[in-house]
C-alpha cells in the first residue's frame, strides 16, 4: 500500500464528521475503542423506483484510505481531543479488512457492498469519507448507467463539469465513464484517469467573431475552426440560424465535414431536418450531435430520430433527480455478536454479511441473495450463484488492483446484459431482481 | 494577489473543458485570442419555483483564478494545443477585470452576477471552474437559506458530508454557514474556514456497548459518551426504545443534559413527548435536537413543535432538489459590440452590464432593474437605489478581501430582511422581485 507523505493538500483524515473523532476519544476513555467490529456499507432502497443501482467509487475509497493520515495542524485543531486519542491518530494506519462488490457492479437494496472490519476505533472513522465517495460515484454511475442503455449504443460525451463542485466534477466523469459514457469535457479528468477528452465549440466563439461593425460572422467563425482543428470537427450549428448554420458549415467545410451540434430546440424535428439537409448535400458521413438539458428520458425519445451522438450536463453530473445513493454505513457487528438498531419498517439483520446472485441457465439473473458471511446457504440446482463479495483490502493492503477503468467498464457492460430485460427499463418500479435474506434467525420479536 | 507555486494539487487549471483550450487554440491562429471581451455570469431562472437565489462561491472563484496555472503535466498532455497556446498557458496569469455582486448576497433571474473582463483568450478558459463553483455553492446556499427561516431563529447543524462528494462536502458546508447554518459536522471545512464543528454521536456508538452475552447496554453507552463529553453532551436516544432512552439518559446524566437527539420516527409527536418527559423529570433546559431526512418543509412542519435545534444532511447539501443553480457564462461584448445568440424565449441582452436594486422608503426591495454598465437610468425619488455590482478583481489583483464569512453570513441576513414579506415562503412562485431590463435599445426584429 502507499504510505503517501501526509500532507493537508493530499490528507483525507479530515474529510471526517466530528462525532467519529469524540466517539473514538470517548471509546478510548471506556476501553471499547479496540472492540473488534464489522461495519457495513449498504443502500435500503434504490433512487426513485429506479430497477437497479451501480457501484463505483470503491477504487476511490481505497485511495483515500491509504491517504487517511492526520497532519499535526489538523490535530492541533482538534482541541476537543485528548493527548491520547491524538497519539493514536497521529500514527493511524489502516490495518484492517475490507470486502466488498467490485466496482461497477450492479447492487439492489440490501447488498452488502463494502464491509469493513478491524478495531472499533480504526473502522469509525472511516465512515465519513467512504461514504462521501461511493453515494456521490454511485449517484452518477447509477444515472449514467441508465443514459447509457437509452441511448443504445450512441456514444455520449459527459459535459456536466460547469454543474459540479469542481472537484467533484472530475469525479463525476470517472463515474459516467465507468457507466459507459465515451469521453468527457474535463481535463481533469482525462488526465489524472485516462478518459478519452473530448469537446466541439461553444456559443462565445461564434459570438467572438463580429466583424468591423459588431455583427456576427457565422462563417469566419466555421472558417477559423476548420482552418484549426480540421475539416473533421464539430460545428455549433445553432447560434443564429440552424439552416442557414448547417448551410454555411457545409460552405466551409464541404462534406467531409465531422459533425454538427445543435444545443437548442425541438431536437427531434431539427435533427430530422438537418440530417436531410446534409444529406441532400451529399454530407452523409457527417454525424449530427444533440446537446441541451439531456436526461435519459429526452435521449430515449430521440431514439428514432438521426442523432449520432449525445452530449449530457447538468443531468447526468447531478445523479438526474438523484444525487446522493442514499448508502449508510452501518455497524453490524461487535466481539463477533450481531447488533442492529432497533427501527420499525427497515429491515436490519446484525452480522457480517455476503451474498450471492442467482442466475438462470439463461444467465438473467432472478435474485440477490443476502446471508450471513461463512454461511453456506442452500442453492437449487436449477440456478448457478455467484459470490458478490470479494476481498480488497487485507491487513490494510489492497488485495488486488482493480483501478483500470476500461475493465471495470466492460464489467458493467456485462453485468447489465444479466438483467432481467424489464429492469433496463426507465419507468419507476420495484428493483429488477428481488434482495432475499437467507440463512439469518427468525427476528426474536 | 498571490502567486502560489504551480502545482498539480494546487492547479485549478485543468477543472475546465477542452473545447475551452481548443477555442483558445483556433483564436490565436485566426487573431481573434485578443479581442476585448466581457463574459457574463447569470441565471435565466431560479430554480424550482424559488422566490430568490443566494450567490456563494465567489471567493472561492477568485481563490481559484489565483490558483489558475498550468503544470508542464498539464501541458504535455493537452497534444492536441499548438506550441503557441502551450507557451500562452504557461505563463497565463488572468490580468483582466471582475466586477459582481457580493458574496451572499440575494439575486434574481439575470442579475448580472460577475463579469469577466479581459481578452478573449484569459477569458474563456475561466469559464468551468467559474461555474462549478458559483453552481454548486450557490444551490446549496439557495437552500440552506429556506432552511434557516423555516427554523425560525432555532439553530440548524450541517452533517451531509456523507451525502456528497467528499471535497464537495467541505464547500457545501462553507455555502450553507453563509447562508446561515450554525454549525458543521465537517472536520475539513471548521479547519480551513473556522467554521464552528459539531457533533452528537451515532448509533454505531450505541450499539457498540454491548455486554459479554452481545446485549445491547444503552446505559453503558450514555455512561461513557458523559465521562468524557460531560453532562453538557447530547444523547442519542432513540438506538432502542424512545422513552426508555431518555429515561437512561437522565439516569445518568441528570437534569443538566445538555440534549437530546432524535433521528427517526415522526418527529413532531415524539419531541412532544420528549418534551413532557424530560419536563417531568426537572430537565427543562434539556434541548431537543432532530434530525432525518429533514429539508425546509420538515422544518417549517415542526414550527410548533418544542424542537431547539435541527440537524441537516443530505437536502442541503444536494441544494433541496436542485443541486445546481444553472448559471451560464456567457459572452456577450466583443471590442465594445454587444454580442448575443438568437434565442427564441429567452431574454439576450448583449452588452456589459449592470444592475440597481430599487427599495421602498420601508427598505423592502421593489425591483432588480439590469442596465447597460455606465449608462445612468431614470430613478424615481420615492424609491432609493443600491448599486449591486462591486469590483472584484483590477488588473488581475483582488480588491478587496470579502473573505470573512461572519460578515458574508450578516450581510446575507440583512439582505434577507429586504424582501417583501412572500419572498420567504416556501411554496413555489415567481421570484420575490421582478427583474426588468433598462436603458436597452429595442430588439431590432
Amino acid at each position: 500500500m502507499v504510505d503517501p507523505a501526509a500532507s493537508s493538500h493530499h490528507s483525507t483524515a479530515f474529510l471526517t464528521d466530528m462525532y467519529e473523532l469524540t466517539m473514538l476519544d470517548a471509546a478510548f476513555k471506556d476501553g471499547t475503542a479496540e472492540r473488534r467490529c464489522t461495519f457495513e456499507v449498504f443502500a435500503r432502497r434504490l433512487a426513485d423506483g429506479r430497477r437497479y443501482g451501480v457501484l463505483a467509487g470503491t477504487q476511490r475509497v481505497l485511495d483515500a484510505i491509504c491517504h487517511f493520515r492526520f497532519t499535526e495542524e489538523q490535530l492541533d485543531s482538534a482541541d476537543f481531543l485528548s493527548e491520547r486519542a491524538k497519539d493514536y491518530l497521529r500514527n493511524y494506519r489502516f490495518s484492517g479488512q475490507i470486502d466488498g462488490y467490485r466496482e461497477g457492479e450492479i447492487y439492489f437494496p440490501y447488498s452488502p457492498l463494502m464491509t469493513v472490519r478491524g478495531t472499533f476505533a480504526e473502522c469509525v472513522i472511516l465512515e465519513t469519507v467512504i461514504l462521501s465517495i461511493l453515494n456521490s460515484d454511485s449517484a452518477v454511475a447509477s444515472a449514467a448507467s441508465r443514459m447509457v442503455t437509452a441511448a443504445e449504443g450512441r456514444p455520449i460525451m459527459e459535459m456536466g463539469s460547469r454543474r459540479a463542485n469542481e472537484r467533484a466534477a472530475v469525479s463525476a466523469a470517472r463515474a459516467a465513464y465507468i457507466a459507459g459514457f465515451s469521453s468527457t469535457s474535463n481535463m481533469e479528468a482525462s488526465l489524472r484517469y485516462g478518459i478519452p477528452s473530448s469537446g466541439t465549440a461553444a456559443h462565445a466563439w461564434m459570438l467572438l467573431h463580429v466583424d468591423d461593425e459588431g455583427k456576427p460572422d457565422e462563417v469566419a467563425a466555421f472558417r477559423s475552426q476548420v482552418a484549426s482543428l480540421g475539416a473533421d470537427t464539430t460545428l455549433l450549428v445553432d447560434t443564429f440560424d440552424i439552416t442557414q448554420g448547417v448551410k454555411n458549415a457545409l460552405a466551409v467545410a464541404g462534406p467531409k465535414l465531422g459533425a454538427v451540434r445543435i444545443d437548442s430546440g425541438d431536437l427531434g424535428i431539427v435533427s430530422r431536418q438537418v440530417r436531410k439537409q446534409l444529406d441532400d448535400a451529399g454530407a452523409i458521413d457527417t454525424r449530427i450531435i444533440v446537446s441541451s438539458d439531456l436526461d435519459e428520458f429526452v435521449i430515449a425519445g430521440l431514439r428514432g430520430d438521426p442523432v449520432d451522438s449525445f452530449g449530457v450536463g447538468t443531468s447526468v453530473v447531478t445523479g438526474s433527480g438523484s444525487p446522493t445513493a442514499g448508502m449508510v454505513y452501518k455497524l453490524v457487528e461487535v466481539e463477533g455478536h450481531p447488533v442492529a438498531k432497533r427501527s420499525s419498517g427497515k429491515v436490519t439483520f446484525g452480522g457480517t454479511k455476503s451474498a450471492l446472485r442467482a442466475y438462470r441457465a439463461s444467465g438473467v439473473a432472478v435474485a440477490e441473495l443476502i446471508h450471513p458471511a461463512g454461511v453456506e446457504i442452500p442453492r437449487k440446482k436449477s440456478l448457478t450463484y455467484r459470490e458478490m463479495v470479494i476481498p480488497l483490502v487485507r491487513d490494510g493492503n489492497i488485495v488486488e488492483d482493480l483501478n483500470d477503468l476500461e475493465q471495470t467498464r466492460d464489467y458493467l457492460d456485462a453485468a447489465r446484459r444479466t438483467l432481467p430485460w424489464e429492469g433496463l427499463a426507465l419507468s419507476r418500479d420495484e428493483p429488477a431482481i428481488p434482495s432475499r435474506f437467507v440463512g439469518f434467525p427468525e427476528p426474536s420479536e
